[in-house]
């Protein structure tokens, strides 16, 4: 396939671009070494993701009114501490804790992909992760994005096609000019349908280790090991 | 006075952080020298930026729908195309002197004096000018941005208050922990208002050889010559 009229590049970021899951354990054992608390923060981290889509399809359906991913984070928070029986935080320590997700370190091969691809590309995140989240984590972790578009900025959550309709719309381009990159099938098939052309990148380890990547869908325009190799396989 | 509280820079574009004029009479002298025309490009320049804030009045007032910068430019074009009496571009041409203002360069000091900023503060550009605007301009130039925000995002222009508030609400800060940096005192008074710290930096050159510097108003938190010197003036 021919990628010479793709200008921009937009990321999904958990899973895609950082390793949420070690993040959230890491600083999880941190508080728990300050605070002498017990617990299997490799599950709190499973738990606190799998409460994810449901608290964005709830917003999606209009269940609840636009909330942004900082605060569905913290809801989730506030059950999954008593779900697992963790009292004595200071509001300080639960907001920091809540955080956990602006402190997420990218996979190994993130930066230097994208630092690679930045040379031609414009490159955002394109994550319903809200803006300050982005940015901080950026900011922190030296992710080298050109702009910083989230969900938060349309008041919709990804799959709703006005996510992806905000990349082209903004930066001024067509559809077909906007590949997304992503780990998750279901968001690429989701930009696929709306124009924009497809990069998959492999991440078994999301979910921690003996995981297993999605499988690939055949229809997408690319797939790749990993960001250096997909920025490899468009020349760069 | 104690900066330590602020967390983010936003800066006006045109004039303070680019030299819109140069840049227009630069890429307009290309163009005379490319069709054989004979323009005064000076006078050109100074009639569109003349035409920028009535047009974006009438969007204000609502007397037209939301018309993002690129499209305004074009309008406010394709009538100095009549008044200066230029004939014969083809529609690609005045494509590309309407996006003169996506390649306009900055003053020698904005590019070393953000990287420097950027190493403490989030620097945001908060500017009428749409995002594929902003992002093109920071892509040719090195303008060292975390983040782009636009009035386009919120389709209010400045100097709407939501325009100003879109920048502490997007990045989880007080107002006061944003500071708006600035060339001209009525952008600066309507953020002071809003509760943001404001930061007035001199650009006697704007309209010109022979110009001036508006007068610093006395209750601007910061004024600086230049952008380094607004670095050194926080400490960096």
């Amino acid at each position: 396939m021919d990628f010479s009229g793709v200008k921009a590049l937009a990321f999904d970021v958990f899973g895609t671009v950082v390793d949420w899951r070690s993040g959230v354990i890491r600083d999880g054992e941190d508080l728990s070494h300050k605070k002498g608390l017990e617990v299997d923060w490799a599950a709190f981290a499973d738990e606190w993701r799998g409460r994810y889509a449901p608290s964005i399809d709830r917003v999606r359906r209009g269940e609840v009114p636009w909330t942004n991913l900082d605060a569905l984070h913290r809801a989730s928070l506030e059950e999954l501490l008593k779900e697992f029986d963790i009292e004595g935080l200071t509001e300080e320590e639960k907001d920091h804790l809540n955080k956990v997700w602006h402190r997420l370190d990218p996979w190994p091969d993130s930066v230097p992909g994208l630092a690679r691809l930045k040379e031609r590309y414009i490159l955002t995140p394109l994550s319903n992760g809200n803006v300050a989240l982005l940015t901080n984590m950026a900011k922190q972790t030296g992710l080298p994005w050109d702009l910083i578009l989230s969900a938060e900025i349309v008041h919709h959550y990804k799959p709703d096609p006005e996510t992806y309709l905000m990349v082209p719309d903004l930066l001024g381009l067509r559809p077909e000019e906007v590949m997304l990159v992503a780990a998750h099938s279901s968001d690429l098939r989701a930009a696929q349908e709306l124009g924009l052309r497809t990069g998959y990148v492999l991440r078994p380890l999301e979910w921690g280790p003996g995981g297993e990547a999605e499988p690939a869908d055949l229809s997408f325009n690319l797939v790749a090991e990993d960001i250096i190799e997909l920025a490899e396989k468009l020349g760069m």
